[in-house]
């Protein structure tokens, strides 16, 4: 048996490793695929870290804690909704159960005959990408929000001052990149 | 002799029906392309139908008024405005005029040497597009907006549903997918 | 009740017409949906005509034979087999059956569900494209293999001065293109 | 020793021009590649001009000024941030530092070894394209903002009309085309 | 330290777990990713496993042969292989060694600065991916040269059927595909 | 008045130069575009240089040739032979002639209205840029074939080395990449 948990992961936090680490922990112990959602972006400020890099803090993360059981895979995105679980389906090993807390993920699994998950909300504003790349960018610390590997791993690729210097997305109208 | 009628007809509405049935009543009664916009995009909030979805609707909207001599033709989107045009031309039969309401529209096909109409303006705003999946989101009654025949169609798609999943844009900086 | 038949009509020929004249007078008589594949090929040995002449000439073939109840639909490739069938489904309104020669077809069709028909061999070398492609380029008479329509067609478009030109591919290592 | 100065030239203005030639001035006085970002987009608000368009606006401004050494290279966006220089240097003949204001292009580069140079900040706020744009499609007087060569080449391909008619981005939630 | 191992695995053979066996037994024993290339691709002759597929059969060649401290990762193709290296290296977690028999992946590799192994030649010919192919389409027994993990489940997802259906590419000038 | 010649120049070659020279100083003496196809293509046999590469061997040639008038620029390819003359006009300074010895080319540029002139074939087996790959990957000389700073620049990224290990096209059924 085997779940599937899709996200973008910029960063890694604690909320993605508890559902792991709940998922593992679970009955029938699933072996859980963590799928590395848009892995085709990066330097921007919804998708700062390449998938290679959240790839290594994943994988450091989940070492830390001491979970196996757990494959982690990059996945570029495809422009086309409609196919999007067809397409996971041909780059993945086959899965049984999907663990999301997106509407439209869940929308698309569900409508191709998936179980869906929706994980327990642990304190998931908290816990928000978008929060956390936003204390990196002024420099505020996030050790409370993301796992001690993940944590040096940020410093160890200079990851505040990546944020820092690609900025929040202004407001509209004004676009981000001056190229 | 043929016109072009291109829009997005999500979802195809009562001021889509009644421009083709005057261009059909009208002086020559050209045949009737009607090309089916964004059609490789489908479960967002702009663009929650398929093409083929779309296709389905239209094409029993159109039986249901009994109108023939009008073909529809799926086209999905190039990204390049400057192609726009040769590539219509190259993907679709000959055609001789252009309808839109669309500024983008009628000026790429102007430069191209095409006469471009502007169909009288049917109580637009009502119609539009986006004010019907509003309400199809909120649950409210759409059946003065739409044929008879897509509003059985959407219902028999659970259209309303979708909708109310996929949720209006959120506000800026606020992704809407959470893949 | 819809039938779908996929191909490349390079060009539409009388093969193609008789398989969709024995669709359309078989027992409940589906709709058909002619799909033209590769629509974003032209002016290649192997996809001489654009996906908007192949349009004109199935449309104008259809018209002299006097058959309706079919569609045609012009469908760009998608490069990835695996999610071939999902695109088809996400394009086009829905199909029931599926009628192809092709063994590739027939088996991503098979395998996502679909009838697939193998339609008669109606003396089907003599009508391949490639056998018709080759005698338009070298000025042979084409008059028996397509039907008058198209013959016409391809005067119109000086098709057989195309195929001339673009010429039959060379021998491996030469490449077609001095571009 | 070569310079690569990268932009998106919607329009070329003066700012852009006086980088040019203080470059051309320096020490060493390095040849200069321009580099027109975004070469694939045109005909929408952020970039009204094709990529030829901004190649001859930016000829003509050069040889107006009379200003040689400098190549002029069309570069069609890459959407993956971080092989971007790496596209780069197999697009463009060798080069050694870089000249820009945006922060992602100085990250980028400075990843990848480049010296990077920030220009002197010429009144940039009243050279921003935006605003030259939004002056054009007012049908404002742009004279003093774009070298006159560009200003002649502007009326000449009724850019202000182009711009007028494409118009400024709608509010979020209002697409802006009706495509 | 890290390997990395790039093939097609079309399908994964007892020379492909030779190596990652060779590998993890080595001095420094480095974790091993296998990069599965092509991953986009399927129900090709020389690609008729997808990823996924392929994914699952490396993962139980593994778990069989009772190798750990590998990692399988499918990426998909990029058409430029002056950026592919690049690619990877924003794909992938790092990695410091490269194992391959490929002349254009040692020549892309050793040009970006990495020591690359070229893994002893394990009766090659025997084992090419092509021969496989082959033999499985013709029906001829392939349990000597897959690991048993992969003969059983070629025989679960009845793959030499799907080869025998895909076929043998035939001579140049007759395209595989009717469609 | 501005003339057009499209090639992809692997390498450039005698022949090229002598066009350029021709063309420089024929009557009128038009401005010269020189269009360096396949610009994403690299590190194959067909296309072993970077357009980046090209540019700078065509650059260095027109130096050391004393052509001025000449400008370089690098165009990657579009999939679509029905928008590539459109695509050009895009990308390019406005043209009024075209240079070309390829069929398909003067096709495509006659049908957009492009006068088309066929260069006078200046020993042209022997200046093919397949012949010059080969001999370069045979170790042979080439120093006749191509202008003395293209011999120069390609010793200096050690091009024959590189066309070596890239080798020649193996027969067909045997894929060129292990890849």
């Amino acid at each position: 048996m085997r779940g599937l948990f899709v996200g973008r992961f910029q960063p890694f936090h604690r909320g993605h490793l508890e559902l792991a680490r709940a998922v593992r922990a679970g009955p029938r112990s699933p072996e859980l695929l963590i799928a590395i959602g848009s892995a085709e972006q990066a330097y921007t400020w919804e998708n700062p870290f390449t998938a290679g890099e959240r790839f290594e803090m994943i994988a450091r993360a989940l070492a830390e804690a001491g979970l196996d059981g757990v494959r982690v895979v990059p996945v570029p995105d495809i422009s086309r909704h409609a196919l999007w679980v067809r397409y996971l389906e041909g780059l993945l090993p086959p899965f049984d159960l999907v663990y999301s807390h997106n509407p439209l993920t869940q929308l698309l699994f569900e409508r191709a005959g998936y179980r869906v998950r929706t994980p327990p909300l642990v304190r998931r504003a908290r816990y928000e990408g978008v929060q956390i790349r936003a204390r990196l960018a002024r420099g505020a610390d996030v050790s409370a929000l993301v796992p001690p590997a993940v944590a040096a791993y940020l410093e160890e690729i200079e990851g505040a001052e990546r944020l820092r210097r690609l900025g929040p997305p202004r407001s509209p109208g004004r676009p981000r990149r001056g190229r």
